[in-house]
């Protein structure tokens, strides 16, 4: 493979989900910091090199290949291994779960994390304060979306870790950042502590 | 392959995106058709049976598998084919488009054609109206990037369709029913042109 560069921010935990598959992986990254509250991945360098979308992470192989959006960087790495799913309909099922944490997951749960430590609830503009009500249900809806599924069952997928575990962890972990209680959901907090016990397991703020 | 039924709502670009995957693939679906206006995917046999997250599209395979998450749902119907590039960095970047459609294309444009087409501007709640300018410029940075991306080849990942282009067109191709001009976007409008022109190209309205 060649060499992997991961263009990050580190307490964001789209970037950390890349760290975490590296490291179930025992695969080796470079890291390049951007500070994203000083707009350094709106650069006309960064947009012109790295993403022309302007964010974070992005995942540089070699020189000249650059791949943005979390989670298909984690399944280009995870590409080939056991932490994506050989039967076909597992493999489909655990991309469902990745399109879920991007589309009802991250907007709310990790949005509020952003506003709460970053930006500060008391510097919201008037739009963010309209939507937060919706957001906080949305995102309290999504935990006990997981929570009610992993009732039944020790891992999302099938029965052992895999990029849907690592894809949820991210923001799921440091919810409480944003204001998210995780006291209802014990169901999720022992898969918390399952994913938090393994092997190869490294903690975002390593 | 186990029998395959679509649940879905037949205008939604995301249901569309996987009749346009099966027409390409020459698969045979079944449809179930649920009013999403009159809440029919919230029923309680909805969310037991079929998604507990209240949402279509769904595809069901033979009669205990369900799938939601429509790019998903296009992934596993196209697994193997060539739809998904055999390259791995050329299947990742395809992986790459169907996150960012999700996260930085429907969340706006079909958002957008949504509260136009059936919800009906005069009619938005003071929040939506409070998120309308935002998700218009999103909305319009999103096609500006396809448009430049486009602006350099013919499809979006390799030398020819991929899924990342079906899901891409689903909600691009009725973007002017949300309120979105496509003529700023000559390379954009070109695509199109050419996803329509392809031989088992099928329209939303099929």
């Amino acid at each position: 493979m060649a060499a992997l560069v991961l263009h990050e921010y580190a307490a964001s935990g789209n970037c950390y989900k890349i760290r975490l598959t590296a490291a179930h992986l025992g695969l080796p990254l470079e890291r390049r910091e951007y500070d994203i509250v000083k707009g350094e991945t709106r650069t006309p360098e960064f947009l012109g090199q790295v993403n022309a979308n302007g964010r974070i992470p992005v995942l540089q192989l070699g020189t000249d290949d650059f791949l943005p959006e979390s989670n298909a960087a984690c399944f280009y790495l995870a590409d080939g291994s056991d932490l994506i799913p050989h039967d076909r309909f597992a493999r489909a099922d655990m991309l469902r779960w990745l399109f879920w944490e991007q589309y009802n997951h991250e907007p709310n749960v990790a949005t509020l994390r952003f506003w709460t430590v970053w930006i500060g609830l008391d510097n919201l503009s008037e739009v963010q304060c309209a939507m937060l009500p919706a957001k906080r249900a949305a995102g309290e809806a999504a935990l006990a979306l997981m929570d009610e599924h992993l009732a039944k069952r020790d891992w999302f997928v099938i029965d052992r870790l895999t990029l849907a575990d690592i894809a949820l962890y991210a923001y799921t972990h440091v919810a409480e950042a944003g204001g998210f209680s995780l006291q209802p959901y014990p169901a999720l907090r022992a898969w918390l502590d399952r994913m938090a016990a393994l092997p190869r397991h490294i903690p975002i703020t390593a």
